[in-house]
């Protein structure tokens, strides 16, 4: 298993201090692990002493308030990795549609699982727009979609109404449709492109969050699935290990999901930094930067040099950037960055300015 | 999914606060969760903003002290079920012979993924104590042979004399063997009992450890695998979520590892405390206690009430206790109950004093 951003492994092969490095590579939340969280964990300390509860019954609670989804439509699991896994397990489909490009982990599921995979490609001469209707037509015949929405690495994504028409689509054949909204909360307003409004339309629609990226907690290793179907819920649970959620995660979860503070300065500071990187990003001369609606940005160099040249020249000043042509269906000029801290984001700018 | 011991549908169902139950369901270190574990997370908090290393470099060094297995021989989970479950995903063995009465897991894992199962069953004639010759016996034909030791419910085990023996038998015909340790800590003499000097001689030996039981911290998730079969760690890992350990069960996991205090006075603490419950339980009249090595015990009504009125009672008065007519192959006069502090373990003997 080989996965982009690679701290640890960045550290070792370039014998820098792990700390020393920045992360552009991560798609964190850079307003770091809420406080709301250390206090709950640091309060709860001796709860490690018995198992989480199985069933989760407040962490889903919470959850329902936070989405607004009914208790009993919500299921957690060990971070959005072990959701997807699992549900693709269950499906066990034999042929798959994949919005592309995209996280390489879906795909790795579904071969594992014997589906053959088809791809729908995302654009480059309309900076990776989907076309809604070019992606409905491909639907027939396959047994699941997979769509991350927001798209990594691209930052596109297709609004609820988009999505509405292609759950629409793929119940009348028969398909299920996994929608990954891991970056949706990066939004300047979730409701545009979450569809977490129209479970209750589409018993096929499957929706994968995590707290990783948007809380700031991806040691912590927890994520959550929406759906009305319940029987999907029911499988899932006879093939999921119990307690695969543990008990700081569980309670950290419950308590950054009604941290208003965290949520409401995220969302003002992502409002603000995007804007900000990105008409700082277009100021660079041979770099393209395509539109994002998220927290991190798709860029291509104009010159003759690559992202791998960017990128080992970029660890080597202790910033680790994700060179995107690992991607399938990207090219060996483009490299994904995502939002950090004002003067980090500064040191970015002037590392690309400087090599490009 | 139903374990034993839910301590949270037990103070649902009977409208008990949780943390006014005593859980002698548990099987967990009653000395609770160590210092060196509390203070290693709350040092490290902010680290919550870091994926885990996916290779687990520093905890696989830190089990590699500890247990004296190479570091290369060692793969980490979420928990010991996330790796039984793994393990036996990627044998798919055909036909399994498991040493019962055992954990439920084992045998759920076996069937979802195609297997027949056989058993091997410890004999109450006997006071559970297994014949290894006979097990020996029923080998052949099998795919893998799965051993808890020291056996859960009955606290009995096998020597590493004779799992040596076993392996041996087992490597023959071509069979696994997996052997789950959680227990082994709790016993007087590790090295009497633990395979973990052996896996090196035998490539199709596969043994479990956990954090869980014996470091008291279930809440954290952690477990790991020992062989010398590299072929077998890396099928695993390729099965395996990436970063399915969160990042502070890794950290507290490589500070109770070097936590020697802890270690020295759990080992103090159940020499001394097993004994003691031991000759107690031994005095009460109409029970029969079966001898155990670990830190629990299975115990049989002699008079004419049933495990299920007992726990029932107990739980009335908050303490949880362990039916064990629900394990395979024992009866309804039959519970288990793990030891817990002095004056827990009085509170016990007094209540199964006042109703037997």
């Amino acid at each position: 298993m080989e996965h982009g951003g690679n701290i640890y492994k960045a550290a070792e092969q370039y014998g820098i201090n792990i700390d020393a490095i920045i992360d552009y590579s991560d798609n964190v939340n850079p307003l770091g692990v809420p406080y709301s969280a250390k206090q709950e964990i640091i309060k709860n300390i001796d709860a490690l002493s018995h198992y989480p509860d199985p069933e989760y019954r407040e962490l889903r609670m919470a959850i329902s308030e936070y989405t607004g989804v009914d208790y009993k439509n919500i299921i957690v699991g060990n971070g959005a990795t072990e959701l997807i896994s699992l549900f693709i397990k269950v499906l066990k489909p034999r042929k798959a549609l994949v919005v592309m490009p995209a996280y390489s982990e879906y795909e790795r599921e579904l071969v594992i699982n014997g589906a053959m995979v088809d791809h729908y490609v995302l654009k480059r001469e309309v900076n990776y727009k989907g076309d809604i209707n070019e992606l409905c037509s491909m639907v027939q015949g396959k047994d699941i979609i997979v769509v991350c929405n927001p798209d990594n690495p691209t930052g596109t994504a297709f609004t609820v109404q988009e999505i509405n028409k292609l759950a629409k689509v793929a119940m009348e054949y028969g398909a299920f449709l996994m929608v990954d909204e891991t970056y949706v909360e990066f939004t300047d307003d979730i409701s545009l492109f979450s569809s977490s409004s129209i479970i209750n339309k589409y018993s096929n629609l499957f929706i994968i969050r995590g707290f990783s990226k948007y809380f700031g907690i991806p040691g912590l290793r927890i994520g959550y699935g929406l759906t009305s179907n319940l029987n999907l819920i029911e499988n899932i649970n006879d093939k999921k290990d119990p307690w695969s959620v543990n008990l700081l995660a569980d309670m950290a979860a419950r308590a950054v999901l009604r941290d208003e503070d965290y949520i409401r300065r995220s969302r003002d500071f992502m409002y603000t930094e995007r804007r900000f990187m990105a008409a700082e990003l277009k100021k660079i001369g041979n770099l393209k930067v395509y539109d994002s609606v998220c927290n991190f940005f798709l860029c291509e160099i104009l010159s003759n040099i690559s992202a791998r040249e960017i990128t080992e020249n970029a660890i080597k000043k202790g910033m680790l950037i994700r060179d995107a042509s690992t991607f399938k269906y990207l090219n060996n000029r483009q490299f994904r960055v995502c939002i950090k801290l004002r003067n980090e984001n500064q040191m970015l700018l002037n590392f690309l300015k400087s090599v490009l």
